[in-house]
């Protein structure tokens, strides 16, 4: 993997100086290309041997390119804020938008290799952990991030010679991993990890390079060599030339038999039954978000549904029982010019819950595989990708400590007609309806093979839909109520 | 101040039963305009006596509102994260954009009280802060924010009554205070210290108002109805009626004679006096912002300055000296939509550092003074308030710790037209000239008038601008270093 790496490979200084400002100049035209076309964020990560040049590379880039289009984030340990999170929203928060070119020191690698050396991580833990690496890679390529995996490799003589010249400096750089480079037998263990990782996650939409770090003048102009051939060929790709779709195609239904078809929407409860059971599990669902074992979960509820099948009035059913300074409730409608500018799945992610807190999505990022499916919004390899990218999202949430309940509020067609000219009538209500309501309503068949879909794909058992009888608004908030109790307590109970 | 809130306001059951449908269709009709006028947030401030139904009147809202268009905020102590930046980062990151509404729980009154009553703030720092939240305020509500203050009031007697019959629950909603109100005297302090607050901050644009809390429905019918009339109005609100002008006219320059005509441009450094300069400043800047003192403090430094004025070239001869985790460089161009959303001054919070670290502005919150001031972006009161406001901004910097350098890179318009030509004809250069600088460089003589009375305006002994001569880009680039090192050194000086 590293041996011509340690070939000694080796730049002159004339040779240097000749090729520099050619390579500048082109970095730089490259870079505004990025910037105009504003369809690709970068993404360069950099790992490898200490001594190799990896900080000096980042200073580097940062004369060459124009610094004020390149953001520079060093991951070190991570605080007390950000442990309330799931590991991986630090790097959401950090992704380049388009246009901009984002560097990462110290990322999801350099941790892996870190917890390796120091042998807290089983075999199966970092198998597992690397299959999530790839996968997300993967996503964030098909999303139009372009990524850079830089490797700085030094031979054993090379590294030792570096780390006695360089002493112990406390004004060194800001250490991104907490290895001793010191200790015997850490260039080892750290060469033996990174080769697995390297091996394992190279991939042809993301590969490593890696990097001969003896020689500086080398190591720079194979660098800015590298990044500016993968720039270019990006810039003038004119065709969205994609990878090949990563779903089985769609299973067809033909006998015409579908989810929401078999559910028997006639479910009912009289007035009397549904104020002493709402009462019963507003109490319920406060006493759990308020006991001590929920401090160390969050709560994720995704509202989905017909139009008028009374989302709102079931997300206020559930907010009615809870401190109001503990949840929050997130109506997604178009994304802002920001979140476009980002991967799908990055304005979720703003605001995944930490520890004790609870975040009720008023639709969600099912809106891919069913409005941005059925309108064409996207297009098909992309939503067809999605059914994958968001069972890996709900996993770390998962794995985090957070229970995710889903609802599909289903009505029929009468009850939807009858609710939207209600709406239309009740001054306050009249917000409620609009012209693309009446053109969803036309689409309705096709949204009955999107939720199929979606429901055989995305229901998992960390994260189950549940498909709720909506035609009588108490039979399904009562539902609805109760579902989110169960999935708490069962949870909560399992941490005991 | 609170006598009128001690009389027994009281209403009765069936009285509320009428009113209460009427005044949450009207709310929830006058939340939905609010929503789709789009040209105000709503910001409500929960404060007052403890059992006064502070967190029931949340509830309330909640359930009376549209809660997906209403977001709670508990303020509790600062964290880790958030003590590294100034203490109201944090108010301005939850501020409510356009078309919602906030509700801030544990806000800058409730700290304000806490640190009067504990006798940890003296009268003259209660004094400034007080002055403080007044500009803050006033700048809020310029920039459509439209604010409730809302105090809940009880008794003596009927404080007592509650806190005996509350007991210590730790269910209780989370402590936004850490007043312990089981104490003694704590009633009789708060109520001195509130009283102190309410007197010197209500105003005409963001009044008090004083709920008697001893009875619910009253209570609930109060805030319900000081909500609406107050929505009502603004929303029916058709011309964007203003405050008065908070600044004097600008004072006219009968002589002709400006602050930019005195420079002396033709200074200039030799090649090998450049080199040599650089290295030293460069070198003392890596120091300065590597050392201890550092760590306790930030460095912000603004760069404007005539279009092709070398701003580029300075901010990388900056950078060049710097670690790049250590800084970052915000280019500022058009706000985003999430940006428009907010306070003018929101966007630039978002990247004031946090301790230890350093931000270059490449463009500024200045630009409002500048571009939106000459190209008529904004209204007359507007660009004239944002002196004002922009030197308290920069005021919260200071007082954090935070030190403050701005420059003006001045050129003459030959120099300009120079390298205009220059870059049109160099391949990487080209992206940096648009249309929009020839056009700007047409209204050369406003932006002399505008930068003169900038200067005049802005240029205060906690944050000075610094005119750069900068027709030679080494002079210029030395100026500019060593101007933020003596800034540096001098404050971090004034520590030890």
């Amino acid at each position: 993997m590293f041996e011509s790496a340690e070939l000694g490979h080796c730049v002159d200084k004339a040779a240097f100086a000749e090729q520099e400002p050619e390579l500048r100049a082109a970095l730089l035209e490259a870079q505004y290309a990025l910037k105009q076309q504003n369809k690709h964020a970068v993404l360069i990560l950099i790992n490898g041997i200490e001594g190799a040049g990896k900080g000096e590379t980042i200073r580097l880039l940062n004369e060459w390119l124009d610094p004020r289009l390149v953001r520079v984030n060093a991951f070190v340990d991570a605080s007390e804020d950000e442990r309330k999170y799931p590991a991986e929203r630090r790097f959401w928060q950090h992704l380049p938008p388009k246009g901009r070119i984002g560097v990462f020191f110290g990322n999801w690698y350099s941790q892996l290799i870190s917890l390796t050396v120091r042998e807290k991580i089983k075999s199966s833990q970092l198998d597992q952990a690397i299959g999530y690496v790839e996968r997300f890679e993967r996503m964030l390529c098909d999303e139009g991030v372009l990524m850079f995996k830089f490797w700085f490799h030094l031979s054993k003589a090379a590294f030792t010679e570096r780390i006695e010249a360089q002493g112990d400096d406390p004004l060194q750089y800001w250490r991104a991993s907490p290895l001793n480079w010191h200790k015997g037998k850490t260039y080892d263990k750290v060469l033996e990890a990174g080769e697995r990782l390297l091996q394992q996650t190279s991939r042809d939409f993301a590969p490593w390079y890696v990097i001969d770090g003896s020689d500086a003048n080398y190591r720079s102009l194979a660098v800015g060599r590298t990044l500016l051939e993968g720039l270019r060929a990006a810039v003038s790709q004119t065709s969205t030339a994609r990878h090949a779709t990563h779903s089985a195609p769609l299973a067809a239904r033909f006998d015409r038999r579908q989810l929401l078809g078999a559910l028997d929407l006639s479910q009912k409860l009289d007035k009397a039954d549904y104020k002493q059971q709402l009462h019963a599990e507003q109490q319920r669902l406060a006493e759990l978000v308020q006991s001590k074992a929920f401090r160390k979960h969050g709560l994720v509820a995704v509202f989905e549904g017909n139009d008028a099948a009374g989302k709102g009035g079931a997300i206020r059913r559930v907010s009615a029982a809870l401190d109001p300074r503990q949840y929050q409730i997130i109506p997604i409608a178009a994304p802002s010019d920001e979140e476009r500018a980002q991967p799908y799945l990055w304005r979720f992610w703003r605001h995944v819950p930490g520890l004790g807190r609870f975040t009720m999505f008023d639709r969600s990022w099912y809106g891919r595989v069913l409005v941005e499916r059925v309108e064409g919004f996207c297009a098909e390899a992309d939503w067809l990708r999605a059914y994958n990218e968001i069972n890996d999202f709900e996993e770390r949430l998962h794995e985090h400590g957070i229970i995710v309940v889903k609802f599909w509020l289903a009505i029929d067609q009468d009850t939807q007609l009858e609710r939207f000219k209600e709406r239309e009538s009740v001054p306050y209500k009249r917000f409620k309806i609009t012209p693309e309501d009446w053109r969803n309503r036309e689409k309705w068949d096709d949204y009955v093979d999107a939720v199929g879909d979606m429901v055989d794909r995305t229901s998992t058992h960390i994260a189950p839909w549940t498909l709720v009888e909506a035609n009588d608004k108490r039979f399904a908030r009562i539902k609805v109520l109760r579902t989110i109790n169960d999935a708490l307590e069962a949870r909560l109970a399992e941490a005991t």
